[in-house]
């Protein structure tokens, strides 16, 4: 079966009707965008049946490959047996009760109870809701602040993308909320003041985090929000000892830890979730979406804890928890939650992520030689390259340079696809992914920032000597 | 193939484990919710395998019907294909550019510019962040107000939720934003101030709305967010002329005119958007979901003009939306949502509600002779019966009484599902709905509120003599 299509025609209508996800207006006007027509496993191929492998998983969310036939199976099953059903009030659906029970048994600690909702950005907005009603429940009415950091993301929501740090999701054409949402460092020990070590660097974030509780009141700081490695900020690892210490003065304070795992759960990290076993910490809520449905369904939840659930719902008070959505509990989107979370588990993809994980970080590593690479982080099958102008002083190209999509292009050119975020390329490839798979990501970005350094040799703006300021 | 399961150990999991929208936290606990299991056409099942006429289509969604093998089709055929493309910046998939051009071919006036989303709310929350962007791009800094109506419903995040009316989806233990957000009256001339007569009753309503944008300033206004019926505010049809009444105001004062569809869209009111074919006015964004998929898939759309979308791309700025989701333009949705259309035209789904909405109209009518049915209203396959305590006065029972929940349950016990909604009953069938199902609707509804009549008599709540104050 062809999956070829007139390229043409799609651009066309693809420019004059879809407003794209962080369309940049000019050049999209110019190039438009790749129509992708198929996907099988780490792959994807595009209107002209040209084939390319997805480094980035989606977008850190294809987990378990693409095309699988057991997923259209399950999903096509539960469409003929029930394709929606109401969620409110007094009414529910199996597929959605038995994937609540279900993430209940694999979050940590306490963290019992699920709102469901169809994307990260619906479940972070729904935490906060969630965040107020309990803080109103327990009297607590000034306690709603908000402490998040600089480069995190947690949506797109206008709530969500106030929470969220990341300066170039902050441009002066959108507004923000800034009432009660403050935001501290990032944790990225790269972009330290240069000559600190990293413990006395972590003493520095851990008094930042102590001092705005401090400051803004800890009656008003209802919560922090973290996602334990920054994903789109640039897989930011924080320093070790950062999780532990931001949770104990959390905790000190009364305040809510809500750990982001939209990109880090379901096997991204080598387990369920990230927050405790990876960082030993058990949050008051965890955030998920994308890897939850392998991104074959759209899917985001809020599991919060024991704790906060008996505030809310204790008896007599006759309160009505007045939020949530149509899509709530999609009984489609949870069948292929749960049939997600089966192929996970038999074919035991988290521990192929702990076994694997550290061969793709040592051989990504392997690209600091190059000339503008100034760092390769991340962990498991998250990954980050930092490009710079200058590797001594980490100084970074002119953000109009577009040192990442430049990269990209050359990559995707190669038929590889990475993720530019201005200066950096970001993966998080399919965790089915092989080692041969992994040296071929490896070569080919070599080959794509070589490519990017000719070019910038031949436009003069990065100079043959090894010297720069 | 059988559809039965333990109905008690689901019950025990989603009480533990599922915190549903709007849950009542005293009364799941003590009943906990329905589990549904199948659905085929206007009928849906139980986890005992009892079978319902579910009079609500879902929730205003399962327009061409549950249980279609072509709709599973198309999605699993999507699943194998491509179950999911990163649509930002550069990428696209070809469902999504499809779905795009359909929409802004399907829209009136130049709505040819399409945002996806999950759902109707985050379809909502990205309409405004889209008013904020294309404002601050014309430099009209300060005019981002919003007014909206008393009784609206728009969604369920912070802002949509603070955009929406209902008093009961404000309760206390939530907080909204306030301070650019302002609610006029509902234009329910049912609780018109009595004596009123309805050209007077619109000419205060368009007052009210002009008095406001003068009020808060002109410069300060920026959208007017409308649906077109009021759905879960108690399908309110506001009274003739109010449409181009509002809309003419709006115009004159540069106040964007959002018409929030995500209910009367798709053959609900007899055509694809009711805006222009059944109201004569061509809005600035037009919201949609629902039965944009008939529920089979979550999605959404803010459907906007060419004017709008000229402003925020004008050449040479390099200016960057950022916004969206992971998920917006899903290729498994935007395929269920493709096919569905392409359902609603073959089957001539929107002739079948313009003929048989007044029938549905004119015998729920007929319940208007029972002493606590002040008023059936609606159009179309859209209706609401406000129940009263007097019908002289338009008195209401005590709120506490939960009378729309009392008929509720009776008529489900008669194996009819119709939604409560305080003192209201609002349905919304599949369009597939015949006229004996609607008679059967007509006739169930009857007993149901008749066996609530009995019971209020017997517990005192209701006077035998037709006297009442």
């Amino acid at each position: 079966m062809s999956s070829r299509y007139d390229t043409a025609e799609l651009n066309r209508l693809d420019k004059q009707h879809f407003t794209h996800p962080w369309t940049i207006f000019d050049v999209f006007q110019e190039q438009g965008a790749l129509p992708i027509s198929r996907g099988d496993g780490c792959y994807i191929e595009d209107s002209n049946g040209r084939r390319y492998l997805d480094a980035v998983g989606g977008l850190w969310c294809t987990n378990i490959g693409l095309g699988r036939s057991e997923m259209a199976d399950a999903i096509a099953e539960q469409c003929r047996k029930l394709a929606f059903a109401n969620p409110f009030v007094d009414m529910t659906n199996v597929p959605a009760t038995l994937l609540a029970a279900k993430l209940a048994e694999l979050a940590p600690g306490d963290l019992n109870h699920v709102l469901f909702s169809c994307g990260g950005s619906t479940a972070v907005d729904s935490s906060y809701r969630l965040i107020q009603f309990y803080q109103n429940c327990r009297g607590k009415h000034t306690k709603k602040h908000v402490i998040s950091r600089k480069n995190s993301y947690h949506g797109s929501t206008y709530l969500s993308m106030s929470i969220g740090g990341k300066a170039g999701d902050h441009p002066p054409e959108f507004d923000f909320i800034s009432d009660f949402i403050h935001h501290i460092s990032c944790p990225n020990y790269y972009r330290a003041p240069a000559g600190m070590a990293e413990p006395e660097y972590l003493q520095f974030l851990l008094d930042e985090l102590e001092q705005t509780i401090l400051r803004v009141g800890p009656d008003n700081v209802a919560a922090f929000y973290a996602e334990p490695v920054l994903g789109a900020g640039g897989v930011i690892v924080p320093p070790a000892g950062y999780h532990q210490g931001t949770f104990d003065i959390c905790r000190k304070y009364d305040v809510l830890y809500i750990s982001d795992e939209v990109v880090t759960a379901f096997g991204r990290l080598g387990h369920w979730f990230a927050s405790k076993d990876v960082f030993g910490i058990e949050p008051d809520m965890i955030i998920t979406a994308k890897g939850l449905t392998s991104g074959y369904q759209p899917l985001g939840a809020c599991i919060y804890s024991d704790r906060i659930h008996q505030v809310i719902s204790e008896p007599g008070h006759g309160r009505c928890f007045a939020h949530g959505f149509t899509y709530s509990g999609h009984p489609v989107a949870c069948a292929a939650a749960l049939k997600n979370i089966e192929i996970l588990q038999r074919e035991q993809l988290l521990n192929r992520v702990q076994q694997l994980g550290p061969y793709f970080q040592q051989q990504m590593k392997t690209l600091e030689d190059l000339p503008i690479v100034g760092q390769v982080r991340g962990m498991q099958l998250m990954v980050c390259v930092e490009n710079v102008r200058c590797k001594k002083t980490k100084a970074l190209f002119p953000e109009e340079l577009d040192i990442g999509k430049r990269i990209a292009d050359h990559a995707e050119t190669l038929g590889l696809i990475v993720r530019p975020i201005v200066h950096l390329n970001v993966m998080s490839p399919p965790l089915t992914i092989s080692r041969s798979q992994i040296d071929d990501i490896v070569a080919t970005l070599r080959k794509a920032i070589e490519l990017t350094i000719n070019d910038l040799y031949a436009e003069g703006h990065l100079a043959r000597q090894s010297a720069c300021a």
